[in-house]
């Protein structure tokens, strides 16, 4: 039976989405987890395939997958008690085998949270020129041959809740590093060193390319899917696993923060 | 000719100041890159020692040590650029070969550094209760016959540049994993587990010992000492450095907690 599993996964421990050999994956650990709690017999017959791949680092809140267990009933209960605490299953639904999430999803919503403060207020205004249809070339690295044009639906900075700024953007689908490449100049922007009108100019050019901003900030957040999902049993550790996380990256940013301020800046030399 | 030095390092790639084989320490390095600049041949001639041990993961803004290299003044002048860029010397002075920095160093001073909004108000008059003279062996893992009395000459909490709480305790010297202890409490207090008075009978009970906070928060802040202390110079890559550090670190929390806030909350369980 093909099921539809709205997935979540932490991306700093990952090397992406997608399998590969000798390296620690979503893909490698799911089918690994799977295998261990009877859903299927390997790889090939667990059929994973995602809504869209994530590069090492990149989190995600609600990706979609689909696989194929063999034992349906012992993958919905079990296979968050076997997965690794940086991955979890949210919710399923049982679709037909021509379904395959890369398809079925409609609108992708992506967010990257930013490490500084900054100028939310003119990051909004830059932000707002992706909206609408444009030739995203000079955002991505572009494979030869393949559609430069995307339809953003949605493009909007705001404050997060530890006050730092956070973009969301919508749109059916992306190229590759383009949500990467949007956050960096948005870091330009928001630091003042170029002014918003900056992105019109830069997708109009089609050939400069910005400085992504890193993947860690970056999360797969949504995906509509025209599904009617169910809940899946999910386990404690993963929640306490994030807050620790959460509270440790804050330390440290903390006590690096606190020695930046240690007077060596009066000697400098490169 | 020997030499103290006020010593600054990051402690999260170090496990602890003092050298221990097959480990990375502050120590360690510090002997490798004296050995790399020509200041001396090996351990023993560079009699390298600290005013206070710092434990795995801790840093300091301005611990001080002695050494004596064979050739200051290459050691003055290429030390910082033969170090790690964990670990920066700030500045120093030629001492007397009876100067140790563990008892020229008069009151040290350390600084805790929270990852979370607490109650600051309640954390102050909690911290106050430390200030005197009191026996602080339910703070320490005490060693046998140790004298468990020590004199607290300032103990503050306040809100740092992140806004989150920040303790501040000055002493002539602390027993083992004391300001952790401290810190420990203050987290409890912080959060409304227990009201501030808890450290006051705490510190009348003599047996009890609170769960001492994590190490990446804790920073050997300044220590007194009665030298005149000239610059040295710095490079710009520490700076770089813990900047990016404190950046990544800050992506880092704030996916973490988006991640935490994707619906699995509702069908939790252990």
């Amino acid at each position: 039976m093909k099921l539809a599993v709205v997935l979540g996964y932490a991306g700093y421990g990952f090397s992406g989405s997608q399998f590969q050999p000798d390296k620690r994956t979503v893909e490698g650990e799911f089918i690994k987890a799977g295998i261990s709690c009877g859903a299927w017999k390997d790889a090939k017959s667990a059929s994973f395939r995602t809504a869209g791949r994530t590069d090492k680092g990149v989190s995600a809140r609600r990706q979609i997958i689909s696989v194929t267990p063999e034992n349906p009933k012992k993958f919905i209960e079990s296979i968050n008690f076997h997965l690794p605490p940086d991955i979890w299953c949210v919710e399923y639904a049982e679709v037909n085998d021509d379904f395959y999430p890369r398809y079925a999803a409609g609108i992708r919503t992506y967010r990257y949270y930013f490490p500084c403060p900054m100028d939310i207020a003119a990051m909004q205004k830059a932000a707002e020129y992706f909206v609408g249809v444009h030739d995203f070339s000079g955002f991505s690295k572009m494979e030869k041959g393949r559609d430069p044009m995307r339809t953003v639906t949605k493009a909007a900075v705001f404050a997060g809740e530890s006050g730092l700024p956070v973009f969301e953007v919508s749109a059916k689908s992306f190229l590759w590093n383009m949500v990467r490449g949007m956050a960096g100049i948005l870091v330009a922007v928001g630091l003042g060193l170029t002014p918003p009108e900056t992105v019109k100019e830069q997708l109009a050019s089609h050939i400069w390319r910005v400085h992504p901003a890193p993947a860690a900030g970056l999360i797969f957040w949504d995906a509509e899917v025209p599904l009617s999902f169910s809940p899946m049993r999910q386990r404690t550790a993963v929640q306490r696993e994030l807050a620790a996380k959460a509270k440790a990256a804050r330390t440290d940013a903390a006590a690096a923060e606190a020695l930046l301020g240690c007077g060596m800046d009066k000697f400098l030399r490169e």
